[in-house]
This record gives C-alpha cells, structure tokens and sequence, in this order.
C-alpha cells in the first residue's frame, strides 16, 4: 500500500482521474471533461490539500457535493466554475455554519474529480473520503443515508446561477425532486447534499478514496501490462475480453439507461456478456446467468490501454474487457444492499457477492 | 360600487368563491375544494381581515402566494393546510423581514380563496389585491413581473413536507424549475413568490380584487336572471349560448391543455365557439375567427345559473354560456401583452381587445 495522497497537483491529477473512472462503475460522469475542469483550477489557484478526516476539528462541517444528472449530457453541458462557490455560499447561509472541507459525494467518474477544481477555487481542503467509493446514480446511494445523516438542507445550482435549497423529507425525495431540476435545467445540475460534521464523516463515508484512486491510477500508468496491473490493483476478474456488437443507450428521466452487449473474442470466443445501465453498469448477464451486480463494481476497460470505458462512451467495435471487483463492506450490510442492492434497482434477486459468482 | 370588502367570514365566502370563479377564466383551481378549505379554516381559526394597501406599513412584507400545478390535479390531490405557515416561516427565515399579510398570486379561481384558509390560521390579513385580476397558467404572469419585482426568493411546499427555496435568475427559470418541481410533487404544490414591501404593492398589483370578486358574487346570487346580472355585473359579452359537444384535455408538464367546442342552441343554433386550453381559456375562435383572447377574460357559465365552469370540469352535454370581458388595464400595456398577450402563448397574432372584436 503506497502513502496516502495528501495533495493533489496537476501531476496527480491523470493517475488520479484514471482511477475515478475505474471506480465509476462506467459512470459518475466523463473524467476527461472533470479533468480538464480540475487541472485548469489548480493551474490557477493553486494545488488542493487533501485532509484526513482525523486531522479535521470535530464539529467542521464536511460539504459533499458533485453534478447530477447524465453523464451523456455530461460530455457537452459543461459547468461554468463557480458552482461550488456557489453551493458552498449557499449551505453556510442556510446553516450558518463554515465549511472545512469539500468532500465528492461519489469517487467514481467525473464526480470524484470536480469537487476538486471547487476545493482549489475556494482555497478548501478535499476529504481523502467520499460517500460510495464507487459512483451510484441515486442521490441517497450514499453511505450517509445508510448512517442515519439527512439529505437536506440540499443545495443545487446550474451554469446560470440559478440556485435552490431543497428541504426534502428523505432520500428518496431528496432523488426525486433533485433530478427533476437537474432534468430542467438541461439535463445536469450541481449539487450538494448529505452536510455533515467532521465527526460524523469518520463513520459515514468511505475513507482513502482518494488515495485508492490514485493508486489505482498509478499501478496501470506505469505498467507494461496496463490491463494485468489494473486487474492485481484492484483484486478484479475479468468477466470477459471482447468487442462491443451492440449499445443501446437513451437519456430519461435524468438518467442514461440502456444496455451493451459484449461479443468474446480470443479465449472468450462463443460468449457474450449483456450489460444492463442506469448511468452506471448494474448487472452483468451471461447466458442468462448473472456474474456480477451491483453494489459490486462492474467496469468495462479498453483492452489495450486498461482506460475505462463510461457508458455514455460504449459504442460498436471496442475492444474491451470487463471487469468486476468488490465494493466497500458498507454495501453488503442489510442496509447497503436495501439502498443499492440489485433489488433496488428492480432486479428480481438476491445480492451474490461477486467473489461467490 | 359597493364598499371594499374588509372582513372575510363564511358568509361572504360563497359569494367571494363564485366571484373568483368567474374572474379565473376557466383556470386557478376549481373553488370548491378551495371553498370548503377557506371555510374550514374560518370556521376554526376566526375570520380574516382584508386589508387596503394603504393602510399598511410602507416596508411591510407582503407575501403571494397559490397553488402552482394543473387544475385537474387539485380536484382529487388537496393540500394539508399548514402550506401557509410552511411558506412563511421559510421566507421570513430567508428574508429575516415578517410577513404583514397574504397575498392571492392570482385571484382567479380557487388561488383566489386558498391564501384565505392560510391567512385565518397565521391570523395575518388578506391584502385587497393580487397580482394577476383574473388566474393566468405561469408563474411569471403577474403584474410584479411588469413592475421589475424579481421572482426570488421562491419558496416551495407540498403536502408532505417537502419545502424549497428556489433563486431562479429570472421569471422564466422560476416557472420552468418551479413547475418541475410541482409536477414531481404529484402535479400540484404551494408556491409563494415575488415577495415586496407594501409601498411596492401598491403599484405593482391589480387593486381591490378581492372587493370585485366579492361585488360579482353578490350580484349574481341575489338575482333572479343570474346571467344577466352577471353579464351586467361585469359588462361582459356573451361570445355564445348553447351545449358542450366535444372536450379534449390532457395534463401534460403540470398544465391542463386542450380544446372545447360549443354548438350554440337557441338564438346561437347553427354556429360552433372553440375555446383553446392551457389551465385557462386562452382563446375563442368561431369559424376561424378570434372572438376573444388572452389577457381578456374567457369564461364558461352554466346557462341556468351562471355559475363559472372550470375547464377540468367541461365535461359533454353541458348547457353553456361563455362570456368575455376585458381584463385589467395593465395587462393591455406593451410589457403586459408581451407576458400574457396571445403571442406569449404561441399564437401567430396581434392582440386586439374584447370590446374591437
């Protein structure tokens, strides 16, 4: 295990945005744009401390934030910069409270990386935590809301400056509400929600997520192997190495949703694996038997360079492998499972760990 | 001229409801619910005082306030009755200014009664204004909006709970994110908006509604031909008498939109009025020609006993008359017409008012 990252310049910033992705589960949002958003911040105001959550005074509050909505709107609705000011504005008003340190709702994709161009605009710690350590499409998909802490008072914004304080009875509100205004205000809004104390934080979320995904991001940047390192790094499987044959993708309801169909090629030749989507990959079908499920990570990487592959990037021809990795503990509890479980997504089974598959 | 209202009790209450039906131009909410909400609150809390902007303080805070939603919804999906307090309490928290007394958004239809209800158990007054002088389908279609007021801060509930504060940058993003919220909540939530000081008001509203919805409710109540003394009550046009042969309505995002035809009987036989739909009656065309449009007033009365017709209860067989009288001057104004006139509805024609056509 290599040292916890305690800043992040613009030379971590690609090991870094590589791991997001990986983590994302195929979504979270597009690394490419969160990167380009994070390394013009820290350009300009400097590079973001990244705090551990021991090293915070107690009663700090801790803002978790990031975009919602889908990530294929993601890729060309760009965000103007000053939304964390923004949110952050917004919440010490509503609360009269400062806060210490930013903190990305969800590692995985783009989210894991714009609180960081928030953080460096502000002159704001990041958390070396986040609330999945992966990336879910639901806003009460967080470990929070498994610790008991509300969603509200929730601040959201758009690129226009429009802004709103959402006081919604619980998560599940807190979701339906939040992506309505994301869906009107053009398909991506930014968000913050989940506020909680330093001391809180230290149980409620999942902690080094930011180290993890540097390290994850590390390994496969200076491996031969892009692929094999990537697979030892993060202790995955792989499902099956193959060419997409098919994607069929559509933006509702303020998700992408849609499924992708992979072909075997070499040692996989004769199978196909099915993907099922909700901003993120959920299940992985093959057969007709299912190998993978969420809250497990599912993540397709391009065979050659080991990238992950976003769902709103899938598209005919890729050669790709997918992979299929543990996610946090905090998942597999009772509580996890009921939040995020493939029940919760309407699958009509039981969770099966994806080492037992 | 009678003299202005100055108390509202449950007797005055059927008069005020019918008044406000007729001015709600087929729009604003049914009143019936909005009548049995206003009286039960009356009945419990004790009768509410309607105050002259005059007499008010010059910095006072007057809060409008409705329901936002399709009138469809409200028939069967009815408020909790504490919306009222919940919408104060966060504007006075937001603002840190009190409130000195309600405002109806629109007088029309059951927004004209709902603020009522609210202002009996807060034991404030009920302004003798509001911000429309008959119901129109978007948020910013009131006279605040001609006057420059902004729609910010816009505070939001539902009957569950929920509460928001929306800034939206203009009224434009007020209604598109307020109505999204409204639809999310089931089609139908409170709203209050466009909060000014008394001095404000006193130019930036349609003086003395409640008086004249009040004064058109008496009138027809005590007479023995109820359409004429409507139609003379209000120095209206009858546009066609004759039976509802054909009504098309569907909710579609939070507004009830369609058509109704009407083939005239009697003195009207052999000729057909199409009212167009959106909440409100928008326009009046028969054989091709408007007869009447927005920001006029268009509303249906029951032949027999002039009682308005709401358009989410024009149902076939209905024996109709609809009538068309002007609406308030200000709506006639180049920065009224551009807010509400036909072109704002999309209609590919100039205004020319009631009394020209």
């Amino acid at each position: 295990m290599s040292a916890p990252v305690r800043r992040i310049d613009v030379d971590i910033l690609p090991a870094l945005a590589r791991g997001c992705s990986v983590l994302g589960a195929g979504g979270g949002g597009d690394t490419y744009t969160g990167l380009l958003a994070s390394r013009q911040a820290i350009e300009r105001y400097g590079p973001v401390a990244v705090a551990d959550l021991d090293d915070l005074p107690d009663d700090g509050m801790i803002m978790p934030c990031g975009y919602i909505g889908a990530p294929t709107v993601s890729i060309e609705k760009l965000g103007c910069g000053s939304e964390g000011e923004r949110l952050r504005e917004g919440l010490e008003q509503v609360t009269g409270r400062p806060v210490v340190a930013v903190m990305a709702a969800e590692i995985g994709g783009a989210n894991g990386l714009q609180p960081i161009g928030w953080a460096a605009r502000m002159g704001l710690p990041v958390t070396d935590a986040d609330g999945m350590g992966r990336a879910f499409p639901e806003v009460p998909q967080v470990t929070m809301e498994i610790a008991g802490i509300p969603p509200a008072p929730q601040l959201m914004t758009d690129e226009r400056g429009n802004t709103l304080v959402l006081h919604a009875v619980d998560g599940a509100w807190s979701e339906r509400l939040a992506r309505a205004v994301a869906v009107e205000c053009g398909g991506r809004a930014s968000s913050a929600e989940y506020t909680m104390s330093v001391a809180q934080a230290r149980t409620a979320t999942v902690r080094g997520s930011v180290t993890l995904a540097a390290r994850i991001g590390a390994a496969v940047a200076e491996a031969d192997d892009p692929l094999g390192a990537l697979v030892a790094a993060i202790d995955a499987r792989v499902l099956l190495t193959g060419k997409v044959t098919d994607v069929e993708r559509r933006v509702t309801g303020g998700f992408v949703r849609g499924s992708a169909r992979i072909e075997g090629l070499g040692d996989c030749s004769g199978r196909e694996l099915v993907l099922e989507i909700q901003n993120e990959n959920l299940v992985a079908v093959e057969a007709g038997e299912v190998r993978a499920m969420v809250p497990d990570i599912i993540t397709v990487l391009d065979s050659e360079t080991a990238h992950a592959v976003h769902t709103e990037r899938l598209r005919y021809g890729q050669r790709v492998s997918v992979v299929a990795f543990p996610c946090d503990p905090i998942w597999r509890t009772p509580r996890g499972l009921a939040l995020a479980g493939p029940r919760a997504f309407g699958y009509d089974f039981d969770y099966v760990p994806v080492e037992s598959l």
